[in-house]
């Protein structure tokens, strides 16, 4: 029932901006490459599978987006050169700290002699302030660039193409899989042309399985970089051995290891060497503090060793 | 294989912020009602239907919410207060207008003598200041309440608790059933616990249909308002028959029908008497018109001749 990853590729169209996209991902890489910087691609939000062609329905993956779009920020803190591929209006860096409604109620107008001026409250610059300005940074010196998916066809398009030009890079290439994948997928002769009728009765759905294109990535597509995939269980004791069999079927470096539950209070670092946990108080978790700070922070020490490593052979 | 109504509430849990929805619902009416103003139901957005407890996978229905968010901003221009009822991350209105990095780009920040100020730039103050504006008298003026859902039964508790409120307001009520709800979801019993294991093979789901809750809406719980509901097709030749068909089967006012290719474009409204186009030409659409200022000046009307029509009584 699952195809393999070429079997994909050939039976589903790129999507329409792709070599847009494309373009966009070749000049991002070769110019942080040209200065030396290392990429990392961070990949975020869940992917769908359309149920009609004219996509009324589909199913969904649940994520907002919180952990790749936090984690992108601790990476261009880091130096690093950020890659955004993620859902269509999921949750972005920087502009995750504050919705729409939030950001128009910090505004206050003033009208003088017909002039109107539009400012933010001086209440509010405390919170926004930090964020704009790193926001600023990050924009100014072209150190983040944004690509968006929505089906779990574009996703496959966008990743094989980031992982084209992420090659050059090397061991500099960091790939930080978190988005939501669907494991499961409607081929496209089983998709209707126009919208189900309910009339027609319930329809029974049969969903086939999506290949897993951690084997080529690691193996072909980026065989150099450094690799993190994720794992989200809702069943505490599957969290250890589905990593380590992902680890040992997959042979990528790491695997973030979180339950549904906890996930923003608790993950394990999985390497083939060590289990490691990353904790959040439950002060720090009020206070509002990010434990992608710390995952990255992890990540960033076995990428510098994955680097003095490759370059020491 | 679809239950009733009353089979679906029985077997479906209120959400946990319901007893609080209920009161905002409550106050919200009750002081508009004092004061004599006509109230209207915006129901925006998608609904999910859960594959799994632990919400991993849903089936979604798509809408990005904008006819809903931008009609809420006409009904307040028209005077009415307005429950904008809408999927939780969905288009609101105002904030539709300025996605986060697009209001973010509009801000520059001032360093002077230890005082840092935050401004809007002068060149986006013309766009931002209109709708800061009414966005700021809606607000000060207590007209709108956001109630925010996710899934079809969250809606569904949510419709009738509004309904429930708005039977006080007789015919200066008006629903505008916007959303773009589930026809299908998962029985209760049948949805796993945990996280389906891709191991133990693709899943088939069988769909059971949601019961129409426009019926109980328009016979038994808002018998005097004026409800106006929504056809969504991909073929032309089924539009007019669907909406007809449906006046004729829930009894309600007027029907609101398009396809979801040119939906921002052209719609029908489909009342008992007549059908009626509302078009936007290609100029007003470039120039980023929105054709629910049509829309909801038809409806506006409408629903005037159904007051003086009940107050005549």
């Amino acid at each position: 029932m699952s195809g393999s990853w070429e079997e994909f590729f050939a039976t589903h169209l790129p999507p329409t901006d792709f070599e847009d996209n494309r373009s966009l991902l070749k000049e991002f890489c070769e110019r942080h490459d040209r200065q030396g910087h290392r990429i990392v691609l961070v990949t975020s939000g869940g992917t769908t599978v359309p149920l009609e062609h004219n996509t009324v329905r589909f199913v969904d993956n649940f994520s907002a987006g919180k952990r790749g779009s936090a984690s992108a920020e601790y990476f261009l803190e880091q130096g690093y050169a950020v890659i955004f591929m993620h859902r269509l209006k999921s949750l972005e860096p920087f502009t995750r700290h504050f919705n729409g409604q939030k950001l128009l109620d910090m505004l206050e107008m003033q009208d003088e002699s017909n002039n109107t001026t539009i400012r933010v409250k001086q209440d509010s610059v405390f919170a926004l302030a930090p964020v704009l300005s790193r926001y600023q940074a990050a924009h100014a010196a072209g150190a983040i660039l944004h690509v968006a998916f929505t089906t779990v066809s574009e996703y496959f398009w966008l990743l094989r193409a980031a992982c084209e030009v992420l090659a050059k890079s090397g061991p500099r290439a960091l790939l930080y899989l978190a988005a939501a994948v669907s494991d499961f997928y409607i081929p496209k002769d089983s998709i209707p042309t126009h919208k189900m009728q309910s009339e027609s009765g319930p329809p029974v759905i049969q969903l086939h399985l999506v290949p897993k294109l951690l084997a080529p990535l690691v193996n072909l597509w980026v065989p150099s970089a450094y690799v993190v995939s994720f794992k989200l269980e809702t069943e505490e004791n599957l969290l250890i051995p589905k990593s380590r069999a992902a680890l040992e079927k997959y042979k990528h470096k790491m695997v973030i290891a979180n339950m549904l539950q906890n996930r923003h209070q608790r993950v394990l670092v999985v390497t083939r060497e060590a289990n490691q946990e990353i904790l959040l108080s439950r002060e720090e978790l009020l206070a509002g503090a990010d434990i992608e700070a710390g995952i990255v922070g992890v990540i960033v020490s076995h990428h510098s060793e994955h680097l003095a490593h490759s370059e020491a052979r």
